[in-house]
């Protein structure tokens, strides 16, 4: 019998392209040549190499995403290259064009040093209208987001980082309602200090969340640890971490309230759930093979479990964050995604489920309401 | 009244974009969600990762093509930068499109230096199926497509060169018939010796035309040249004006049986076709606007005029070329597009006018048949 890797690999060698281009102009007649190519075409860049701004209005950058990627994040996979990357990318160009109506093309790149990709995305930047990074490793994403935001005139969004902070904050509002505790109060571990625990754990504590312990694979990150902390880990430590703890995952887990997993496939045991809280959550986002899997974590008493895969209750998946933030900012000119977006995007997210449950703790993403949810939240 | 100008720019601005994405893959379900993106989209990058080549099978690449222009010469308008190229660079992404089946995207380049072109061409490759140059200013077009064509493992062509040879050479083919004269004994004046005026005067010889004069700005290229010639002149001094012509227009055209031009907006006056052989042949090809209007010429003698726009009898226009030469390509695996791949274009499309006529030298851009017998020619 097949494998199901075998059957997958099947799959998508006869589908082939999952994207392709659309023809949104006419060109049937003489006079559709005429207007749309020569010698129409050449009134058109005239205009346009006089007035850049228009090129909203005039062309495919009113409506089109760049997905770049260098390969050296991918899911849970690490540093697999372009080619490896190309999947992921042609993916989500599918989930833009089909849950936004954005059309987005996939750009890998066969490159990983931090200044071409900050060169090359500022050269193809003409084309689109928002830049959406992804499987960027960390600490370089940080900086290539941060370079690319501040130089260009178009939103950048670095979904590992972004995407996955809206959609977990938004599934931890909704779990808190499910387990009666407040946010402000909650002890949460986060898993993994990279692209997403970063942000996770900013986008958190800029929700008001106090108390929250981030661990990398040296353990918990903690002020003056062994070793020394990167630039990152440094303003992690800083705004994290306020009882000092220090340790591993096993002094993290002690009394947690909430624990969120963006690390790696299988770190979690029945052993650490059973140190949590009562009533506890877990997220265990690691993909695609979760930290934990959900029928094991409810099993060491996990009272809410989620995680970013299609095929288990509770998906916390990037995909209910990035189509609706690149659409509202394409449709309101936003060039500038910020802190403020996140916590309204995720607010938005969160509310669309009115009686959060164990097993329904954020929408689906079938769910038609979520982009127009999230796009009309970005301001 | 309106101009025909703000015309064209109103109706830009009510198409907006004029090349979209499609989705070619169903995401309705959650198992399609499962499948398309996570946890499937995992199995075939790691695929992907550990054989590249397969991409062509199941992924965006065995289907597109990037149309890559810094705007560095645009139409006859110039240097006129990325924004300026990017209503061409979607036009022929719709064309493409629409013509040839293919899935091309626009990416315009906010940088004219040859260097960084080259490595943010090999940066992109993996996503695409084959790169069209187009737009890049000569010298350092020549350079570039070398460099990438020796470097890349995918057909590479900048089409202001081979587009417009192939479709000039057809021209000429049929022309010949048309006024009774052999390929082998015409002389032939090209003015421009740019990208396509390089390239038309090395295919005209490989296809056996004997006696060709080219002209710059500085007049007749001959070797010895005051003010010397760059390393792409040499050749064609080399070549090309094996009667050592020296001068301007007026001492080309003197005798000339055929004219082409790919220069500039109006530089031919009635004057120099009065002194070309009987039943001559006049291309003149600059877009928009031609070197001399085709009323004109015919008044002054031409018996077969031919130009680039769609608005003209005997249109010779690239798009006749590159979506055929990129449909054969991707479709046959070729990767490398050789003189040989060019004269055999050349003679399937003029082959497509059964009778050639002063009128109709060349099959129109809405001919069904074109791009598949272009096609069928690549091998």
């Amino acid at each position: 019998m097949d494998t199901p890797e075998k059957k997958i690999l099947a799959a998508y060698k006869k589908q082939g392209a999952r994207i392709g281009t659309r023809a949104k102009a006419r060109l049937k007649s003489a006079r559709d040549f005429s207007l749309w190519y020569t010698p129409g075409v050449g009134t058109a860049s005239g205009h346009l190499s006089k007035h850049p701004e228009d090129a909203r209005k005039m062309s495919v950058k009113g409506n089109s995403v760049a997905i770049v990627s260098d390969g050296s994040a991918v899911l849970g996979l690490g540093d697999i290259g372009a080619y490896g990357a190309l999947p992921v990318m042609e993916g989500k160009a599918l989930i833009f064009r089909e849950m936004a109506g954005i059309d987005a093309w996939p750009l890998v790149l066969d490159t990983q040093d931090a200044d071409d990709i900050v060169r090359i995305v500022k050269a193809i930047a003409p084309n689109f209208g928002g830049i959406n990074l992804e499987d960027i490793a960390a600490p370089k994403c940080f900086d290539i987001e941060n370079r690319l935001a501040a130089e260009l005139d178009i939103p950048v969004m670095h979904d590992d980082q972004h995407g996955t902070a809206i959609v977990a904050l938004a599934g931890l509002m909704n779990a808190c309602k499910v387990v009666k505790k407040k946010l402000g109060t909650l002890r949460v571990a986060i898993s993994g200090a990279g692209a997403a625990g970063a942000a996770i754990a900013k986008l958190l504590a800029a929700a008001g969340v106090r108390d929250i312990v981030v661990l990398d694979r040296s353990g918990i990150i903690v002020p003056g640890r062994a070793g020394g902390l990167n630039a990152s880990k440094q303003e992690l430590a800083r705004i994290t971490n306020p009882r000092k703890l220090a340790g591993g995952l096993h002094e993290a887990m002690a009394g947690a309230d909430a624990f969120i997993g963006v690390s790696g496939k299988g770190i979690l045991a029945a052993e650490h759930l059973k140190l949590m809280a009562p009533r506890s959550i877990v997220f265990a986002l690691a993909n695609p093979v979760p930290e934990i899997m959900p029928r094991e974590a409810h099993a060491a008493g996990a009272a809410v479990v989620a995680t970013g895969r299609s095929d288990f209750p509770n998906q916390l998946n990037n995909a209910l964050a990035y189509p609706g933030i690149f659409r509202g900012a394409l449709d309101k000119g936003i060039t500038k995604i910020t802190q403020d977006t996140k916590l309204r995007a995720a607010k938005a997210l969160a509310g669309l489920v009115s009686k959060p449950t164990a097993d329904k703790i954020i929408p689906g993403l079938l769910d038609k309401r979520v982009v127009a949810a999230v796009a009309k939240s970005v301001r």
